[in-house]
């Protein structure tokens, strides 16, 4: 599917009454270069400036924060069209709905007449955040691969200096799939005192070992790609497309469920008048993969490719605070929350979410688990906008 | 886990009572270059050489063959050890036990004391039959992409004249696993006269949108090596490794179950001393997949994996000889047969093995469907050799 089919876009465009608009990223210095922030694994960080993007009004009283997180291949435009834009030398933002344009905006899910929603791109990225992408001031150069490692939790400690930048003590909600929903996670054991309310859609504690192996043969796609040359390949013709491009084809099969893709593919052959014969594109299965691939290539950048993946392996809610007890983690949580599984998700399959819904529950929070029946796989928290959007809905009245 | 591992070898080598101890291969020209085959997909093959491997002593009524057909990356060597053998200018074989040697030698599940054991490598393959690493006596080159596009149809032509040559009218069972078990199941179709049983191990009658795609995104990788060249790269210093690699770690995945992984890597460390802080290999399911990618570099074609895996894109039992219908195309079968799946097996799932099964039912063929519980994934027919050893030998007595 397109990323408009994913957003589950209108016709209706910017001017619809029920959306946010035309929408304009933010920049912020949340860290300057004279006082790096530590990072989790060892290296600094500095300077970092934070894009991101915000609609509805902030109340007086600043007790209406919605904040979502994104995913590996998110960024900050969540709702509303943004314009061209050219982030970095190679990547650009396209004329295009925000990710969640379907559950953000006036009267929707997460209703912007009443929230003040706020999303940051994640360090590391090549979406206007510092990422490896950018150039190092004390090089003149971009980092490359001497950007530091960066975690999940260097994120969230980043999402709290912008809280800390906006004047925001407490969230009402933080809200995030997949990637975005350990953010979430994260956020309410980091911070339990800054967060009423945690989602964690299509996610769990950490990552499978059948999660680590996909990442593990997307990056070696991507390191063994010639034009890798090594994370510096700015400045050449090309940087390393293929490896990107078998990298994104490889995460885009662990998104969508055999069934679905069986109702959706099946073995039909994209021309059928095509003799079958060779090694091109002859189902419609692979011409699926090779338009998302080629997509992807135009507006990500490899290095942010790694860097974020690595963070996603790494994340392990139970060893970061409960010594691998994911219970004994949990008691730090003080939100109340809302863990989102879906059935036909292999990547953060639903087993995995209950047992995080289960340990939560165990130290007393108030949490709200549902198993949603869907055949789009992990896709389905960005597809399914009417059943996660009445989730929502409903949660964030509480 | 080490191919050792998967053969269920044990210690005492070729030298045990009920090894078929040291094999040979025989290599046998079926077609000469004057009367070259006609393939399925347009094209026509010729000389072609088949290799093939024999255990136990044909019967004086040649009652007693079992004919064992390989999966993707396997060969002739079912059983026993063979030695060092150069096949071509890259691949050799290893100094090994064949890669069912738990199931096939004198009093295991399939008895070579009673039945005469035969294996052909297939069209395409860099195990000695010809294929695209041989040289074309037209051009003195080797073939690499000007190789005809081959089938499980084709194979299947094949084997039946491998039959023919050694003067066997009828095979007392044929047998194979995955896309072996999809040539099975072709001989009970294109040749039901000449088939009294069949075993379909870990096979369907067609792979999945699912299973098309990860062939999709292997084959784009070794298409997009630059040492592919094309894939004339036979004389060359390198070929194209690293996309070889990177197939065959996205290859492995699907050969293993979630829990599985889960139970034998988990998020495990591959050296616990090691701080975590890079994109080299971490985890200990990073070292599996880069140690067996490295292992099938050293012993298979690149070119031969893209000719084998379109083969098995193309299969689709229905289409061939039902018209889209399987019912009408099991109709054909006359040999009993035995379909067996995995329950963790995701890359042929049971359903669609027992679909099969109720299909070839529906016939008034005698079928016998299991469903063998497993942690191993697509891997158990190789790997679960005590449950698939009873099943045939309780199969191969009736």
């Amino acid at each position: 599917m397109t990323p408009q089919e994913k957003a589950g876009a209108r016709d209706d465009g910017p001017e619809a009454p029920d959306s946010v608009g035309w929408t304009r990223a933010h920049s912020i210095r949340l860290v300057s270069a004279e006082a790096p922030i530590e990072l989790e694994l060892g290296g600094s960080a500095g300077p970092i400036d934070v894009e991101y993007e915000t609609y509805g009004t902030l109340s007086p009283r600043k007790e209406n924060v919605v904040f979502i997180a994104h995913a590996l291949s998110g960024d900050a435009h969540v709702a509303g069209w943004d314009k061209d834009t050219p982030t970095n030398g190679r990547v650009w933002r396209q004329r295009k709905p925000g990710w969640w344009d379907a559950i953000v905006g006036p009267g929707k899910a997460i209703d912007t007449k009443r929230y003040f929603v706020i999303c940051p791109n994640v360090l590391g990225s090549c979406y206007g955040t510092t990422g490896p992408g950018a150039v190092d001031p004390k090089t003149g150069k971009p980092y490359g691969l001497t950007f530091p490692m960066v975690t999940v939790g260097d994120w969230v400690q980043l999402h709290a200096r912008l809280l800390d930048a906006l004047g925001i003590t407490q969230v009402h909600t933080v809200v995030g799939g997949s990637l975005g929903g350990q953010q979430a996670l994260e956020m309410a054991l980091a911070y339990p005192e800054r967060v009423e309310r945690a989602v964690v859609l299509a996610a769990n504690a950490r990552l499978s070992a059948q999660g680590l192996a996909f990442n593990a043969v997307a990056r070696y796609c991507i390191l063994n790609d010639p034009n890798f040359a090594g994370g510096d390949y700015y400045n050449q013709d090309q940087g390393p497309d293929a490896g990107l491009a078998a990298a994104r084809m490889l995460a885009h099969i662990t998104y969508l469920s055999d069934e679905g893709m069986h109702e959706k593919f099946g073995r039909r052959l994209q021309d059928k008048s095509e003799q079958k014969a060779g090694f091109g594109i002859e189902f419609a299965v692979e011409s699926y993969l090779d338009y998302q691939a080629r997509a992807f290539v135009e507006r990500f950048d490899a290095n942010a490719y790694l860097y974020i993946t690595r963070a996603m392996d790494y994340y392990d809610a139970a060893a970061r605070w409960g010594g691998g007890n994911l219970v004994e983690a949990c008691r730090r949580a003080r939100a109340r929350t809302l863990v989102v599984s879906f059935d036909s998700d292999w990547l953060y399959p639903p087993g995995d979410c209950k047992d995080l819904a289960l340990a939560l529950a165990r130290t007393g929070v108030r949490v709200t688990y549902a198993d949603v029946p869907s055949r789009f796989g992990h896709d389905s928290f960005l597809v399914e906008t009417q059943k996660v959007g009445r989730l929502l809905r409903s949660f964030l009245a509480h």
